[in-house]
Formats: structure tokens, C-alpha cells, sequence
């Protein structure tokens, strides 16, 4: 028994409950701006109430709890994560990062500190609703499109919100460093046998699409060698994204969706179109790898003689996390007896969102299976202990500046 | 100037003219039991009346002309082909066999034959509007499934016709061969230069769908190394099918579709789902070549830790053309100064229906470019006045038996 079970087992059986708070009965699902989410608000803001914070709604939704020092002028430091989810997800993508953030708060209750807290949940990161994620942090650090909250002015009015008052939601200026618990939602802490990472980066993304183009001919009549077809030039460039990202180390990428024209099983494809998404912590990297999968995507359609055009969607450059705050974390893991894990996020958070402008830092909490957007997502209860015992570390560590 | 350009000309031009018979204007779409239909068998039913034949309507709905001989109990050549389209197709497939036929019989018109010939022009070969091929000359052997015939009852009755008398459309008993001209729908021909091609069988043909599962991930956490994906293992796959059909000679086998779940750029496909069509004319070649395709599915999926699954949609075999009728064709062609390419036609026709029945023949003519069911579909007017002179030579040959 650490001290933080009984922590660890609140914050966990609190992420299940959460877990009613949905807009489709027997799944988990709780967009921007739902009912579900003042549900999922009432419950989180009791229990930081509970905590001594000063709850609010600011004026993006996000959820909002200050935890004040005596001094209405000292430095806040923010911790936090969001309590929106993908349809049919699990029970702790975003939400256990909240829930260890309350969990501290409760357990500093007693305690002076020379600093303030500021706790968010962000009411909105998977962009499931208006088809862009982020949305509760753009709003904390006031990048929110004019032409979005045009756009959402009557579901936020429907919500309690004033979209006029946008301006509002901005973290204080006080803020000096900001902190994101989040689940791996990936396999690489599993596959260690780690149950924390620090994470030094967010991963920058490209997106692509590739449009092949053939020739549409009959299944029956056309021989092998007078084919110029476009499915066949589109797997073996399938294959050459695989192989060539195997080649470098730390690079993921990957065709996710394919599809062909006309599509029928007797007819030889006269079109192929392919998405690609290539991710790696360092941006040069990542072009790097874009340029060889392109190239191979060229010479292959150069020598079945098909014609290619290569569409960009997203080049979005790593975004760097704190160095001063990512070292403080792995020390204060390392204090608590735990390796922290040194690691690229390859999905983007909130944290990504906050970095330009508030040093960040992220500790991601290992995800069994490596399964996450799905019901079956979990954490170990032992991770959960450890995440508090190190961000508990983490906060008091804080204020060691102020000594 | 051949003997035959007037009547190849005037073929051609008869083609252009039925294109006008269609269920959508600018486009040629001419489906069985539809208006256009009735169009067309008046247009072609006036041309046949000309020549002299017994024109009519059958009960399955081709139309039927009969030239006969000066005996009723003589026995009956058959030459055929269909003059239904697919949607949005070119103007010679099919018509073109069934103008040829027209054209012989014009230039017979004068002449006495020891034989009867009936001319029919198949109401049904595409398959577009009931979802099963070769309707109308199943009609013409007896074979079509009479749940079908149910279910095509009141689109018959309002074609005139009396789906209980549908016995009615079978050929005479006195039939003793069937010749079937075609455009080929393939490049073979026209690589070869070559304007004639002799069909000695219709390949057979395997259809399968297979089904790959792996995992579904995110596609920034997941390293390459941890992957199981779907997509991957089928593109993996699909080359495999490109490189075993091209290893064998005349093996055909194409990967047409292919459909990916979720199919979102920035998840690792979870299951992909692909169509696979297998020709060869030696059934136990085509068996081979399927079983060779499956050996690697299974191993690809099993290196990848994926699971397969394999659908057998149709297994059938193929069908022989009439050895000696295709050698009297061929030397017609010989004869008349041609070199026809011996070949089996990778697409079904008419002929494999009959071919079981009456001893049945095909002659190709050159498709310029290998396209087909395309509005650019074309044929050359020197290749359609072959065609004529070989046809007419092959029918003056069959008068030798009863010399």
C-alpha cells in the first residue's frame, strides 16, 4: 500500500463514473458543448470545490479551478487535460489526466504554497464536433478562429456561454508553466514494462493524399504485362512506406485509407487514391522520410507508367515541451523510485496547444495493450499510484524557486 | 476496295445509328425489356425483312429472323451475338456481331443454301438490370432459372411477352452450329497487329474475396515494429497476386477492389477487404495459380500476425469452343488472305451458353486501343470487312457436307 492508493483507486473508480456522463446510453461519448459535459461539469467541479478551488465555466466551456495562495498577485501554475471524448471511447482518454490533477489538489488541501493552482478541463480536444480539435486550449491561449465561434455562437449561447466575451478564457498572465497528465494511448511504456514517460516533444505531422491514375480495363481480356494498373502501383508503394519507415528509426508512417475506381472486382483499377500520415520528433526527419516515400511513389508510377499527383494536407513542425520543466518531471519520477520513460508524443494533446506559450511539460501513464479510443482502454492501477507520487514531487519541487 | 468495304461501311454506320436507341440521352445505355430495346429490334428487325428473313420477337424477348430454305426440315446454322449494352457504353459491343450477321445475310439474299440460318439477337448479355449475365441465351437453351423468370414477369408482360411460354425461345432441335462475331475487349489483337482472332474457349474463372484483419491504432503512437497492419499485409498481398499471374503464361488475376476499416488517414488500417479474379483457358492452371495466390495470403498473414479469411464466390470452368467448327474458321480466315490469332477470350459471351448445346465457334475483330464498355470503344473498317469475308467464306464452306 503507497500512500497514493487510495488516491489512485478515487481518481480511477472517478474516471468510471465520468464514464456515465454520455450522450449515447451503453457507449461513452461527450462532445463540445452537450448536455453530458455539464453533467461530467457539476460532478469534477464538486469535487474541486470540495478541494478549496474556485470553480468556473470560462468562457470557451472549459472547466476552470483555482486553487489561490494568500496573494492574489503570486505566479499560477496550471495543470490540466481534457474531459471531452471520441465516440465510443474509454473511460480515461484526457479524463484521468483531470482526475490526478484534482487528486492533488485534494491531497494539498492543508498546505500553504507559494504559488497559485490553476486546474482546466478542457471542454473540448478531439475535434469531433466541428471537425477541429483543440478548441478549449486554442481558447485559453486566445487563438480561437473569429470565423469558428461565429460559427458555434449558438450551441455555446444554448451552453451558458457568451461568445463575445471569448477573450475571457485566456490563461492569467501569471501563468508560469503548465503540466498534462495523459494516457500513452500507445504501446511503446507497455512494451518497456514502464509506467511513466516524459515527454520532450510533440511529434510534427505531414499529411498527404496520393492519386494514382491508370488504366481502367477488363479483368478477363487484359494481359498481365499490357496492365497499367493503378491498385497494383498503389500496393507496392504501400509496401515501400512500410519498409521505408522501418529504415528510420523513431519515423511512423501510414496508408490508413485507400480507395479505387471504379471498384469492381471484374475491372482492373483505373484510379487509386491513398492517404499518408508520416510523424517523427524531428522535423527533418520527417521530411526527410516524405521525400523518400514520394520519391518511391514517383519511380513506381514512372515505370508502370501511371501518372501520380501528390496532394499536401498538413505539415505541422514538432512542437518542443519545456526543458527546465521536462527535467524537473523525470527528477521528480526518478526521486519516487521510477525510470521515466524519454519520449515523442506521436498523437497531438492540449500540452501542444499551451507550449508557445507557457513553458510545458507532459507525463504520459502507460497504456495497457496499447489500446486507447476504444472501451477497452485502461490503466493500471500501480501507474496511477506513481503518476500522483510524481507529480506530487513535481509540484513541491516548485517551490524550491521561491526558497 | 474490297468486295466487302460497301458492307462493312454500312455495318459500321448501322452501329453509329442503334447507339440512338438508349434510356439516357448522350450516353448509350440499352438494358433487357427497356423501350430502347423495342427501338433497336425495329430498326435491325427491318434491315433482317429486307434480306428476306422470318422476323419475331421470342418468348425469352431476343429477336429471332430466320432465312429459310426451300425445305422446312433442313437444318438450321445459328449466328448470333447480343444488342443489350452496359450503361454508358460504346456502340460495337455485341451489335456489331449481330450487324455482321445482317450483313451476310443481305449478301446471301439471292443465293439458294442447302442449310437454314437464324440470326438472333441476344435480348440480355450484360447482366445490368437483373444482376445475372446471359439471359437471353439461357433463354434460347432452356436453361434460365425460373425464379428468375418470376421475378422478370411484369417487366416481360410489358414487354409484349408471355413468360409462360418461354420453352418457346429455345433453338430447333434441327440446329447444328452456332458462329459468334465480337469485338475482342482486349488488347491482344491490336498488340499483335493482327486483325482476326480465333476463339478456341472461354476461360474459366475464379472469384474470391479475401478478408485481412490486424489491429486498428493510432497511427502517431503505434511504432512500426508493434503494428498488425491490415492494409499493409493486403498491399503486401496484392503484389504477390501482379507477380504470380505474370509468372505464368496467360494467367490473369487482378485485385479490383479493396476497401480499408476505420479508413481514416490517421489510423492503422484494422481490416482490409479485397476482391481477387483469377482467368486462365486450362482450368487446372487457373486452379494452380488460385492456390499459389492463397499460400502467400497465408503467409504474408501469418508473418504479420494477421487473420485471413477466405470467400470462394465462383469456381467456373472453361468452356470449349466446337473444334471443328473453329477450325473451319480459321481456315476461312487462311483463306481469305488472314492470319487469325488462336486465343481464349478472357470475357464470358453468348457462346459459352450455347457452346454445351450446339457446336459453337467465335471470331474476334481487333479492338483499337483493347477498350471497351467505354463511348470511345471503336473497331476498323478494314478488320469488319475481314470479318465479313471470313464469315462468308466459313457459311459457303458449310455447304461442302452436303455436297
Amino acid at each position: 500500500m503507497s500512500r497514493w492508493s487510495d488516491a489512485a483507486r478515487t481518481a480511477v473508480e472517478r474516471c468510471r463514473l465520468l464514464a456515465n456522463c454520455t450522450e449515447e446510453p451503453g457507449r461513452i461519448t461527450r462532445t463540445y458543448l452537450s448536455p453530458p459535459m455539464k453533467e461530467a461539469y457539476a460532478l469534477v467541479g464538486g469535487w474541486l470545490a470540495g478541494a478549496g478551488c474556485a470553480v468556473r465555466v470560462d468562457a470557451a466551456g472549459n472547466l476552470r479551478a483555482t486553487r489561490w495562495t494568500g496573494s492574489r498577485e503570486a505566479s499560477t501554475f496550471a495543470i490540466g487535460s481534457h474531459l471531452d471524448t471520441v465516440p465510443n471511447a474509454g473511460a480515461f482518454d484526457g479524463v484521468l489526466g483531470v482526475l490526478l490533477g484534482v487528486a492533488l489538489l485534494e491531497d494539498l488541501a492543508g498546505r500553504a504554497l507559494p504559488y497559485a493552482i490553476e486546474l482546466i478541463g478542457f471542454a473540448e480536444e478531439e475535434g469531433v464536433k466541428y471537425g477541429v480539435p483543440f478548441l478549449g486550449s486554442r481558447g485559453v491561449v486566445g487563438s480561437l478562429d473569429a470565423g469558428l465561434v461565429e460559427r458555434m455562437s449558438s450551441a455555446m449561447r444554448d451552453f451558458g456561454l457568451d461568445p463575445g466575451r471569448i477573450a475571457e478564457a485566456r490563461l492569467p498572465a501569471a501563468a508560469f508553466g503548465y503540466l498534462e497528465f495523459h494516457i500513452e494511448q500507445g504501446p511503446v511504456l507497455d512494451t518497456l514494462g514502464l509506467p511513466l514517460g516524459v515527454v520532450e516533444c510533440i511529434a510534427g505531422q505531414s499529411r498527404l493524399r496520393l492519386h494514382f491514375d491508370g488504366h481502367a480495363n477488363h479483368a478477363g481480356t487484359t494481359p498481365m504485362a499490357l496492365r497499367h494498373d493503378a491498385l497494383a502501383g498503389a500496393a507496392e508503394w504501400i509496401c515501400a512506406v512500410e519498409r521505408i519507415a522501418t529504415e528510420v528509426p523513431q519515423l511512423v508512417a501510414t496508408v490508413g485509407s485507400v480507395s479505387v475506381e471504379p471498384g469492381a472486382s471484374n475491372v482492373i483499377a483505373g484510379a487509386a487514391h491513398a492517404s499518408l500520415d508520416v510523424r517523427h520528433a524531428f522535423d527533418e526527419m520527417r521530411h526527410g522520410g516524405v521525400r523518400s516515400i514520394l520519391e518511391a511513389a514517383e519511380a513506381i508510377a514512372q515505370r508502370r507508367e501511371l501518372s501520380l499527383r501528390v496532394e499536401c494536407c498538413l505539415d505541422q513542425s514538432t512542437v518542443a515541451m519545456d526543458a527546465g520543466l521536462t527535467a524537473r518531471l523525470f527528477r521528480a519520477a526518478a526521486s519516487e523510485g521510477f525510470r521515466a520513460h524519454r519520449m515523442a508524443s506521436g498523437a497531438g494533446h492540449d500540452a501542444m496547444i499551451l507550449a508557445p506559450h507557457v513553458p510545458s511539460a507532459m507525463l504520459f501513464l502507460r497504456s495497457p495493450g496499447g489500446i486507447s479510443h476504444r472501451p477497452d482502454e485502461s490503466v493500471h492501477l500501480e501507474d496511477v499510484e506513481a503518476a500522483l507520487a510524481c507529480g506530487s514531487r513535481f509540484l513541491a519541487d516548485l517551490e524550491s524557486d521561491y526558497a
